[in-house]
């Protein structure tokens, strides 16, 4: 077992336990509210960080993409929920692995790609069960609760032979607030949107059993959950300086972080070249439009202590360029002389970690354990 | 085979004819401009491309990790630059790969960096060639033509038994430039200040017989190239987004695009949304301060045919959202139905290519064959 001194770098390092820290904090608030929850795996597409969020009692998985359901499918976990809007071609993906006796959920949010599930599944005798999507802060897909698609689509389900299984919806707008007062309302937003929809198809006849809401930011913030019976979250497990910008998380919470290694300098300009660039953190620029710009990330030393104002300012491909907010620290290469390790904090966790073949997931004792994560569709 | 209608999408398409053009056309400038050209194989990482890009004439090859240089040389490629300035606690990899026979080139541009090289070299018995890093633009790394350190370095490394190989450079600020006197300006910058440098040395003694310079925009534009050994340059063989912005390339040179499926709408918005988000796409929104913004991407036909004004205005994990620039197309639904196939061209050919695990390279019928990439370090 390496330490993290002995790690080549860029790595990307997963503390263990601010990980476990955030998943239990999360499940207890969920418990506490009186609903399920169900992690959304799209963060880490990562086996051992899915378990332990199983292991805190989530109720099943959320994914991105079928590549995720296959490969949790595969390790044993069969409640999954396909949270995209389901493209046609890929319906003989999804009843495949229905077929292997995965509790799959796929969701859809138009009567035209309902009737396309409908189709499919007359023609190969299959029935689906389905979420519908609702759209309740206008930021992306969905139905509004009020509107007449909302029963058209059910119809158009159930006609059709398929299971509508209940509704969910995922408030992506709250990563623009920074307020608690904000974070509650839209959680409130959300949260009434999904029941109202729940309660028109209730009225109209149908069971429409889940009521599913959900993002790390209105999941943490929500008075209350009344007529929601599950939660999904995801980034949450490891947190990142965008959801510290949102406000719910702390710097000390984030659990993903990049180890890089100074490799050069531009004195005057008060730069260190390290081997982070764009490749090892991503592109992601969430912090930009935020109350606090952190660039590409957050410097810390090694060993994770925070250092204030240094930032990497930009990125290519293969090289971070790492300076002072405050302007240049004409005293750079005294600081960080070639050789220094470093930890970097994202803006954005699933985007960070997915450019990386593993995680080194670092014990309180300071040992690692390389734990793979998968990528492509 | 499949063909490009029967693909699974995302997945990332190379147009093979178009790939195959940008290799001759820059292989036949580098020929006439009598230099030797090194392609960057990070754009591609894939053995298909760089086999075709040595195939055309170029001799050896520049990689930005040194699992490229690993990668490559399993493939049967010897003769290797790693341009980006050598972490000290890498150079075990380095000499692993020298002793297996790969006649692999390392870069410094500091004296502490090459005290380093000298000092694991010594210690291991071992001599590497490195080649000093010239700063000809300001825009990252590097030591300016004049600067004293050049000196220094290059005794530094000849005092320890180091091969001085010569000096490189790399223009990146040419990607800020839009006309060609602006390109023809900075490209000659670049020559004459790498040629500067050299010149420096030899003229304390040092033999200097490589003098390597380039970038994309720079290969494409310099008038000429006297003194110069030879060239590199990596995103041309598939072009993008920003090099058509940059002005090196036409939006039908761009070899490299996302085929998507229509998954939903939201009409009153005059959005589609698309299963191409920023895990397909990447985050680089390197056309945002150029000339012509083109979001995440320009959207085209499945076909490749340019949908002018539809492009990727935004993007979050697996949704991509298609709009007009112009504003709310309300006829959206009825142009891409739910289920349309359509291509995206990308800002920038390095960071897309790099979500994916493998390229479509799509052949002139249609046909397609699966050619991985690798990634990580």
């Amino acid at each position: 077992m390496n330490t993290v001194s002995e790690l080549d770098t860029p790595s990307a390092l997963v503390d263990l336990q601010r990980m476990q820290r955030n998943i239990d904090r999360m499940q207890a608030r969920m418990d506490a509210l009186g609903v399920s929850f169900r992690p959304h795996v799209k963060t880490s597409k990562c086996l051992p960080v899915t378990q332990a969020q199983l292991a805190a009692g989530a109720r099943g998985i959320t994914v991105s993409t079928l590549k995720e359901a296959e490969q949790f499918f595969k390790d044993g976990i069969s409640d999954i929920l396909y949270a995209v809007g389901m493209a046609p071609a890929r319906l003989g993906q999804a009843l495949a692995l229905q077929q292997r006796g995965c509790q799959l959920k796929i969701i859809t949010d138009s009567v035209a790609a309902a009737q396309e599930i409908g189709r499919y599944a007359t023609a190969h005798n299959a029935v689906f069960e389905v979420w519908i999507e609702i759209d309740t802060d206008n930021h992306r897909s969905g139905i509004k609760p009020e509107e007449n698609a909302l029963l058209e689509v059910a119809h158009t389900l159930q006609d059709a032979g398929m299971i509508v299984g209940g509704v969910m919806t995922h408030a992506g707008s709250s990563y623009e607030c920074d307020t608690p007062e904000a974070l509650r309302a839209i959680a409130e937003q959300e949260r009434a949107g999904a029941v109202r929809a729940a309660q028109r198809l209730r009225d109209a006849g149908f069971a429409c059993p889940v009521v599913s809401v959900g993002s790390t930011p209105t999941a943490l913030s929500a008075a209350h959950l009344e007529g929601v019976t599950e939660v999904r979250a995801g980034v949450y497990v490891f947190f990142d300086l965008v959801m510290r910008n949102v406000g719910v998380c702390t710097m000390d919470d984030i659990a993903l972080s990049v180890l890089t290694t100074v490799i050069g300098h531009q004195e005057e300009k008060g730069w260190a070249i390290v081997d982070a660039g764009w490749m090892a953190m991503s592109r992601d620029r969430g912090t930009q439009s935020q109350k606090q710009d952190f660039g590409l990330g957050q410097v810390c030393t090694e060993d994770g202590q925070v250092q204030e104002g240094y930032i990497l300012s930009s990125a290519n491909q293969e090289h971070g360029i790492l300076a002072h907010t405050a302007g240049p620290d004409q005293n750079i290469a005294r600081r960080f002389p070639i050789g220094t390790r470093l930890r970097i904090l994202p803006n954005h966790a699933c985007a960070t970690g997915a450019q990386h073949p593993e995680y080194q997931a670092v014990q309180p004792d300071g040992g690692t354990a390389a734990w793979p994560r998968f990528y492509g569709w």
